[in-house]
């Protein structure tokens, strides 16, 4: 036995480990008499009050102990008594990180969505069967997988799947070719770096309020502010803008102008032209989060944003996942080509590109010609889905409840007129097997709202939810 | 055409861009006289003076001109001149973010990898030949793609994924249940959710030096500091962190004790257990990157950190990208449970999880037993090529530089004996169509190194490029 002298751990330590494990490996057994410390301290060649500290703190913990006549004999072996370490203080590295925990409720949502049977009233995704599975599994069986690279991919990602994505916005009046395109991981990823990667320690993001960014910390994490702009019958309401770039610094402006998360919204095509001429007037960038576009049901949305976009002001969000299946985590940013570069750079430094087997399949899914025929399948069943929700709200909700008529997209934001604690609601209806999204998620003030969504739940579900809440609701007002 | 007066577009602006808008739109014709100011004020309900200053500044764009007479006429109508808007200062935002951009080098590496033809003698990653992409293509069609759900997957990854990942690493001696384990999109990820959600801004990571981490900016962009300890022949040199705790406050130590990127070297046994004693002692955390470790060629490792492990400190971070394929984008961390809560949770506010596609294919390949065989042959790969680079190295570099044999991993760490700035190495080979990673890039002061990388090219690549690389070299030191 050699103890080391360079090492950071004393050498009282050392001896004290070196004991232990002495006792440990059986050589010096429950009841046997320790080496003296003259003779343990001659042995290691330290000084004897090395030693005797040693034999003290282990003393302490009850391992051994010392005899009258000054012998000291092992008392206890027990792996119990061995192997109490102490663990790293990881709890003050939980508490440190930049990043902020997602708010206890959306934790909460996060894992009660695994409850087995619970009825998820408010989730913003299409319902497992309504993922054509099935069609895309014979998509990928027929598919030349053998064509699949299983490398690493571009920093912009795989460039067929840019083209499919140009070819895509180019329907949709967006001219974008693939060197405009970054293929990420979904648009929350999308958010995430152009949060680190465009925007300073104290930005602005002008937003929706309510909206969905207030529910997710990407941009707070980051240290930005948010200033929330309140929206009439035809969107956000641009002429608040006037007075904030000089106020406020480097702002950029965040909308959903199609089918707003969480009110259902669409954005009409003449306040659509304000923002876009008022945002290049002011030269400020627009983040365009257009995901839910295509899932119109009574009536297309008018053009985005990007369509119209003379400038390069805006910095346009598209996704697969709520179209067709949020687990390809497949999305896109289009802009400026120097911003997309930027944005493939710090894409490459967070996760080197996503998976070459999802933008495989994304692509063989765009150049399938599967998507027209799936969209309007899509469209059919949402338009099942709302109006039997809507339907139930009328039957159940008329006399504790006000709501709008989306005309496309997942939600239903739903105003309780009755004054109930949000968290109280939702605790009750989580009780009862019903998860819920409360407006507070979206928008602190929004306490008598509900996001509800029907792209999630099936019919059956939703007739036994709808009276279910409206007794949880009655009971709680009482 | 009525003015918005609430718009923050002043007025002056806004009638400029109606008659801008009147000329693009063919309203008033090239050659065709204006209405009057007078007469625009009234329509449009403005000073005249309005009127007039909109007049001079498309004067100034060359858009329209006065008469002697008094009246004014449209001269311009090209699209080239209406189209010149003012973009958004991208510029000033592409600088902004608070992710450093990846040094230039490391840009022009990961450009230059989609040249065709060049020679990639530094990639680290597998040659696509090693890849077994048509096992892969056949076990993917022969699996159960029906029980693919392409939702969102649980906040810690796919349960079955974990627990195949769970039995893997109880055959490296490492105990973790599925709750221990967090699903990533490979190792830098990992390394990505630890830095902002782990540590503050100013901790310091204490790695060794040189190190892959010098590459990326995953930790520097969140603000932390690096503390680069020097490796003897037995590893990173434990006892040099005596006096760094009290010194730096909140502290992590990264280490990649198997096959070390980017100097190949294995961590002794008995450095292990010193390191591991060592920061149970100092209660510092370990970040132990392990992606290598299967990779060994002439005798396994020594085992694992983690598993050494009684208290917990260790993060223990493994990845399919180094021995399957880096497309699949499939990594985890296992640690502390609440560690590990703490990091999914980011994981979500970061991109709702990994690839569902990709999850389910990881199960499917480490359930199948395929990955035995896999190994083998990969470690027979290989040897091949390790052997044949160091046959080249001494017919072509004993003279020139010197390097130890790898006994795993992918890398060659060659000492240059000669004195070249490694900017003009890099440039020069490249301009003969070789692609290197300079010593510099994982250690600023390792001017005379090359990492070497034997995992890529193939036989036909290394005896071209090697004794290309010579003649360059020569070249340069004339």
């Amino acid at each position: 036995m050699k103890l080391n002298r360079k090492s950071p751990v004393p050498l009282r330590k050392q001896v004290e480990e070196y004991i232990t494990n002495q006792i440990a490996a059986g050589e010096w057994a429950t009841g046997s008499r320790l080496p003296s410390q003259r003779t343990l301290a001659e042995r290691l060649k330290v000084n004897r009050s090395t030693v005797t500290a040693a034999f003290e703190e282990l003393t302490a913990q009850g391992l051994i102990a010392g005899n009258r006549g000054g012998g000291t004999k092992v008392i206890n072996n027990t792996w119990g008594l061995m192997a109490k370490q102490k663990p790293a203080d990881w709890g003050a590295y939980v508490e440190a990180g930049q990043f902020k925990p997602n708010l206890p409720m959306i934790r909460t949502i996060n894992q009660a969505e695994f409850i087995p049977d619970i009825i998820r009233l408010g989730t913003g995704e299409l319902s497992p069967d309504l993922i054509p599975s099935d069609e895309l599994a014979k998509l990928f069986l027929n598919a030349p997988i053998h064509s699949l690279s299983l490398g690493y991919s571009e920093p912009k990602g795989n460039l067929r799947l840019r083209e499919e994505v140009s070819k895509f916005l180019k329907l949709k009046g967006i001219a974008a070719d693939p060197e405009s395109i970054l293929i990420v991981s979904g648009a929350l990823q999308a958010l995430q770096l152009i949060s680190i990667g465009l925007l300073d320690r104290g930005s602005t993001i002008v937003l929706e309020k309510p909206s969905y960014l207030y529910s997710v910390h990407v941009f707070q994490s980051s240290g930005m502010r948010f200033y929330g702009l309140p929206m009439d019958s035809e969107g956000l309401m641009v002429d608040r803008l006037s007075h904030i770039k000089k106020e406020w610094g480097k702002t950029i402006i965040y909308s959903i102008p199609s089918f707003h998360y969480p009110t259902g919204k669409v954005m009409t095509a003449a306040r659509r032209k304000s923002i876009v001429n008022a945002c290049e007037y002011m030269r400020l960038p627009i983040i365009e989060d257009d995901v839910y576009q295509d899932l119109w049901i009574d009536a297309p949305p008018p053009p985005s944003l990007k369509s119209m976009d003379r400038s390069g002001n805006v910095l346009y969000i598209g996704s697969l996942s709520k179209v067709l299946s949020p687990g390809l985590r497949i999305g896109w940013i289009v802009g400026e080509r120097s911003v997309i570069n930027r944005l493939a750079d710090i894409k490459m430094q967070n996760d080197y590109g996503s998976s070459a087997l999802s933008q495989w399949a994304a692509e063989e899914y765009m150049s399938s010609g599967m998507h027209e025929a799936h969209e309007s399948y899509i469209r059919d069943q949402l338009r099942i889905r709302r109006d039997r929700m809507l339907d139930l709200l009328s039957v159940y909700f008329s006399d504790l409840a006000e709501w709008s008529k989306p005309s496309g997209g997942f939600y239903i934001w739903l105003k309780l007129i009755p004054n109930i604690d949000p968290n109280a609601l939702f605790e009750c209806a989580l009780a009862s097997g019903i998860l819920l999204n409360p407006g507070v998620l979206y928008d602190r003030g929004a306490r008598h709202h509900l996001r509800l969504s029907y792209a999630y739940v099936s019919k059956r579900e939703m007739e036994q939810a709808i009276p279910a809440l409206r007794k949880i609701i009655v009971n709680l007002v009482d």
